[in-house]
């Protein structure tokens, strides 16, 4: 049971409801602990397809939680041993296996808005906000906002956001390509489900997993031989195991396939392909 | 002549259609090595200024030509020398020194849809649908998709079509970025001849090929002063030559320009600039 | 003074007019010095928090200024010694510590084109037309466009402009993404210093500069962690400094913030943190 979030497995489908409504579920310290644990667990268990974050009551995430003189940002360590907090989370988000779905609810403003980036899929309540606020406060990005952003929504549609700092509706956050979709309130919640069990209902756990590795990865690949090395030992690999059998052999038969390969213990003995990055 | 393609030269544009309309144009062996050498063919020939790629019949190609328990996915080779075979086909068009349009006439899924990816511009027919189906049939994206697609429609988008393995609509992948025109059926092949004389009746065929190699080359590069190590080469170099001099007059002289460089024997002497990719 | 520039200092915004309107504010090599130099002086003018950049009478830049057999592009150094002058404008920008605005008043072709590609927002008349016209002319991309350009508009729209070599509407500009706003002409400079207004009005100039480098670095990092380990320092450093304090203080007590740190010399001590390129 956690402080901060709520947490939610049904139909394959993962629901972390970020819970401090009292204060427009602010971040704190032991929410970015409990962010972490709850992504660890989600992407252990097999169970779990896809995930979706979303907010309790009327806000997303109204950032970090503000104290007098910003005494939130102060750390206590050197600062080459200072981490930012939401940094953790989005990396975390970054090297899931599954699917995230950003279910943006009410405002969402700094960390609210940053903690989106990484996800796969934003879709947003026709009442929400978002805000990269942070140069209104004297601070600067995180979350890792300085890759994600401009890689999501063009650096022109970047800059303008954060050298701002403005504060805009939902409407300006879709057409500004930081949501793919734009919903009234009461559909959020189902449209996020209900395209969370397109992928469920459909598809081998295994692919999901690889394909989205390899996309969030190769947007950091400087040429296209790094996909042609990888996919050519994904093929290889994929084509002798079990779910290429049933997917192909129900797609011959047109019948639904239904996949027994896990993530936990079936993924291929060269995975991560990748070098793990360190913070030093 | 081919035993899976049809070409046809004229008016300086290499059209090149798939031609397996009974399996809907499904990829096998003799496809790969028949586009590879046409499109090696289709390079070398100066009278080719642009290259087209459609589909005979109905469809524009339904992917590889499955057969019971996906044995066209495995290979007799040991992992660390088994090629993808699409891969192979969209390394060698990203290396091509002439623009390529896609003709997408009818579904275009699995390799159909990454086949297209490399492309440097896609229009679609209305009646065509697209698919990236790869795990709903428990295998993978190929074709180096994991590199070209993020960068073509963004990662969200992406993740979305990749992740459902859904097949989608012809308006579904204009809107999402897939091809940047979409036209009815019978207009389909006379806007992708339109769009290339635009580019065989007024440019240089050898800014042309330099142009190409430029932008496709920078997508991977770190920093803008990699751009300008090379544009600056290709100023000088370009500023000494004829096609300059007749372009020029030509504008001053409110004419069209005859340009007479070849890309076969005038390309310069420190083409290629880039350091050819090895597979291993 | 400037022989090719206007420039006017208010309000915070520096507008710099290209001023050559006899000549269609054609490029030569005053006009490059001239940009480096005032680009150069508005960096380190603190009263100069956001730049302009527009042209004088009817267009916007016509390119280099052309005479008969191109002999503008011929260089007398080297090749390995010569630098495409375009190229030194821009690298100048994507260095900036302010953001810049481009009001695009008219037409703007070949380097009137590129110039606009590393500034960070684009507006554009509905008068204007622009269009990267190397290939008819028998040169090639320059002002590191080659960089810019298919990030700024993807590799698709970016491949169509530039192997055409077509002049285009302020319409088609706008519609692929080479401007974010299109107003008519008489609206152009106010719709530009409103945003810039916007900027100087409510934010950190600190700030403003920490997020530029950010963002436009991390377009060429490969991997977030990059941006982590630069956000979990710019973390630490404005959480221990005043505009913090005061951008907080200010949110918490909902009165607008008075920031006073400066760019000239409040930078932190490890800024630059980006390792600067050399053209050998």
């Amino acid at each position: 049971m956690y402080e901060t979030l709520k947490t939610n497995l049904e139909e394959g489908i993962m629901i972390i409801t970020l819970n401090r409504p009292e204060r427009l579920n602010a971040l704190n310290m032991p929410m970015i602990d409990e962010l972490l644990d709850a992504l660890n667990k989600a992407d252990e268990n097999d169970d779990v397809r896809v995930i979706i974050i979303t907010g309790e009551g009327r806000a997303f995430c109204a950032g970090a939680d503000l104290d007098k003189d910003g005494d939130i940002f102060k750390s206590d360590l050197p600062m080459e041993d200072t981490r930012d907090g939401g940094g953790l989370v989005t990396l975390r988000i970054y090297d899931l296996n599954k699917p995230i779905i950003g279910a943006i609810n009410g405002p969402a403003v700094g960390f609210g808005a940053t903690l989106t980036l990484p996800m796969d899929i934003r879709i947003i309540s026709e009442d929400a906000k978002m805000g990269f606020v942070f140069a209104r406060r004297g601070i600067t990005l995180e979350s890792c906002g300085g890759w994600f952003l401009p890689r999501l929504v063009g650096i022109e549609q970047a800059m303008e956001w954060v050298s701002t700092g403005r504060v805009f509706s939902a409407k300006e956050a879709f057409e500004g390509g930081l949501a793919s979709r734009i919903v009234p309130a009461d559909k959020l919640l189902d449209t996020a489900k209900e395209l969370a069990r397109e992928i469920v209902g459909n598809t081998s756990q295994i692919s999901v997993a690889l394909n989205r590795q390899l996309m969030w990865k190769m947007l950091g690949a400087d040429h296209p031989m790094e996909a042609h090395k990888i996919e050519s030992k994904y093929i290889y690999w994929t084509g002798r195991n079990a779910d290429v059998a049933e997917g192909v052999n129900a797609f011959l038969e047109k019948r639904n396939p239904e996949f027994n390969m896990k993530v936990s213990t079936d993924l291929p003995e060269f995975y991560p392909w990748w070098k793990e990055r360190t913070f030093k």
